[in-house]
């Protein structure tokens, strides 16, 4: 791993997009030179598109492999896009078969079929293994160079094969235990091969009692593996047991940013992470689902006004009013189906507690009614003197509330039941359900006391 | 570490609960020894308050810190509160001491003495150390079991002093090389020990130009760089460049897990973390600034329509309409300002890119307000049968979501810039914004051209 040093002033961006205005790209390259590849995608995601492209051109090929990794996906194919075949070819040459795996899927089949030629046997033969999976796999996410070690020898024997072999893996921190066919007997963590006695065999000090994953484990569940028991590696094995590679946590941590990115999104109704500089066209491609939706929604709320359009024409105060009712139980669901979103994420709800769940939040909705729907009540009397009008702002507050409680509960976990992202759009879900019903319930009791 | 089988079926909750009802604490207590502290930690969250006391009191004193640990806040602090002054000692003891300072926040000052008194002075020392650094800095984050090597050494030395020390501290991958006064000179990894010649002298292998972090360093910084640059392990210095410990990655996850949940969170105007099973008065407190705050921003929204209530009086259709052009501004609005607070918590946003920012998003809701406003006034023309009326509605459509947009960005990049956190309940702001914004443009237009 190139160990960076952490360039944080002067500000790269400023000193790459000055560099560009003076159309001086030698600057632009030693400013390049300087940054670790993670740093450069930093830097080219930072860019408007066609200093992107222009500051894209100037990258070391050798780092490029290493830069297309770390950028978003959007980002990636349209820099990609930019590069002849020979180019691509020669950047992803220089990557690890794991991580050529990852980039494949953006790349023409001629490109592929070209790459596939330009490795070895060994290294065809791994990115085969590494693309039979999918990629929110434990085996998508696996690395293919785990050192395994036989249990019969000594930790002397350990000793001289180690030093013989030189350079191990990238964060190599344990060594894997095979047998003859490759089945996975256990670990060997190198802080135990250099502090136990050489005269030791491998099959007196490894571990046996071992977390691991079948490669067709979701990418999900190995995280809150990583999380829960503070993993820094873990093997991969196939249905028999035979080790086929090893996860370790940097790319564990990588799918826990995603995750957690994918979440926010996704409870704003926005379909994956966008380019901060995608063209218009795409920005709307990615949001227009949830306004769609949202249209309807809205269009449903506005009818069930229309319902009542002959009370608020004889009691215009209604009109005035009735937002609150709404917008303040929208608001309240938004914060109880966050609430139960992240409780899904994180595997804490059950059959078993979905009830007291339930108890509980509409308690809180019927306290939540009462003091703000009671505030609510004076102030509406206040402004317009009437008491069964306060006396309806009150009631139509409290079942509200209970409402967005009920739906904020319910809606993420029929969801999450039916095998759905829970917090797929649920904002603009608990908003129509708060606004709908809070007009109804409001308008709906008007007309029933005041007319 | 505990490397733990994963207890997947039967589940473990079930089990208990079942053996709680049936009052056979025996088997609770069985059911939770074949338990990862980690996991015992996610089943007492899981679990309703009286089961949670009482599976609590089952579990073994020397899991109890490590459970304590695992545990969010607001649990750890009721369960705490449950065990006698010497049962919290037990389990306090068995900890290493970066992970009792982590503890001791919870604990009453007499008790903190009791323990201080209880542990040796070299770890009295250390938690002296940790507990002089911030929870949320590199300081408080780090463990102190730093081993270290002196570069004049060789590798042969290195490998009998290994071996005669003994067992490694958990997660050690690297040992840091120190000079006299404890001044970081690089960083050796366990695997460069493995593999080089023995003969060879620390400072020819090791790595000089590591990226380590000064103590005071805010620990989200520290996570960013754990992630950009994929580390296991980095070491923490003090201002002179004086190894103080070291933190590895598994911490480092947990605060990028707490990161993305705090964004989350606020983004719905939710204070913390909030225990599922808290109690409706906990729970009330939790949530109750935002509300307060949009009671505020939705009476205002009030305020604005009871300006208009002469023309509502005139043109009833109008009530019916308005929370259209209000809840689609909303939903595009929250789009807009989850992505902008995303780019800032992922630091892609600067000065340079904010301006083309604004452009791109202001087309966005533009090509959005054509095209669904030009929708809605078909939509109105077809209920209402006036073309005037359809003008309006369009119209509000595009200058409310243009609204939505300008004030999407400017929201969070205004309070990034004051120094206060972009995510904070933007969803309240944005909404009230959108809402009084969305009543008065329309209700504005209307008057204007319909009256």
């Amino acid at each position: 791993m190139a160990r960076a040093r952490k360039a944080k002033k002067p500000d790269p961006l400023k000193l790459t997009l000055a560099a560009l205005e003076s159309n001086d790209l030698a600057r632009v390259r030693a400013v390049l030179a300087e940054l670790h590849p993670a740093d450069i995608a930093a830097l080219l995601e930072g860019l408007p598109p066609e200093s992107r492209v222009a500051v894209w051109r100037q990258v070391d090929t050798e780092k490029m492999g290493e830069v297309l990794l770390e950028l978003p996906e959007t980002v990636r194919t349209d820099l990609l896009a930019q590069l002849d075949d020979q180019t691509v070819i020669a950047a992803v040459r220089s990557l690890d078969t794991d991580d050529i795996a990852d980039l494949i899927p953006d790349l023409s089949d001629d490109l592929i079929s070209e790459i596939l030629f330009a490795l070895d046997k060994q290294d065809r033969q791994r990115l085969d293994t590494a693309l039979s999976f999918a990629e929110d796999t434990a085996g998508g996410l696996m690395n293919l160079d785990a050192v395994t070690v036989r249990e019969n020898i000594t930790i002397e024997v350990v000793l001289r094969y180690l030093r013989r072999r030189g350079e191990l893996p990238e964060h190599t921190n344990s060594l894997f235990v095979v047998d003859r066919t490759d089945r996975l007997l256990g670990v060997l963590s190198l802080s135990k091969v250099l502090t136990t006695d050489p005269g030791q065999r491998v099959s007196q000090i490894m571990y046996r009692d071992i977390i691991k994953f079948v490669a067709t484990t979701p990418d999900k569940e190995v995280a809150a593996a990583f999380e829960r028991y503070n993993l820094l590696s873990a093997p991969v094995v196939d249905e028999n047991n035979r080790l086929l590679g090893r996860i370790t946590v940097d790319d564990v941590v990588d799918v826990i940013r995603e995750e957690a990115d994918r979440e926010i999104l996704s409870l704003a109704g926005l379909r994956a992470e966008e380019d901060l500089f995608a063209t218009v066209r795409q920005t709307v491609r990615n949001r227009w689902t949830w306004i769609a939706i949202n249209l309807v929604t809205a269009f449903i709320a506005s009818r069930v006004i229309g319902l009542f359009e002959g009370t608020i024409e004889r009691l215009v105060a209604l009109a005035s009013l009735m937002p609150i009712v709404a917008g303040v139980g929208g608001n309240t669901g938004n914060q109880t189906i966050t609430m139960i979103v992240r409780a899904l994420a994180l595997g804490r709800i059950s059959e078993t507690n979905a009830r007291a769940l339930f108890a509980k939040e509409i308690g809180v909705s019927l306290m939540n009614g009462v003091v703000w729907g009671g505030l609510l009540g004076v102030i509406a009397y206040l402004l317009y003197r009437s008491v069964p009008l306060a006396l309806v702002m009150t009631a139509a507050m409290i079942l509200n509330l209970m409402l967005a409680a009920v739906a904020g509960v319910a809606i993420p976990l029929v969801r999450h039941r039916l095998g759905r992202d829970p917090a797929q759009g649920s904002s603009v879900m608990i908003t129509a359900i708060t606004d709908s019903g809070g007009f109804f319930i409001f308008l709906g009791l008007a007309t029933l006391v005041l007319m």
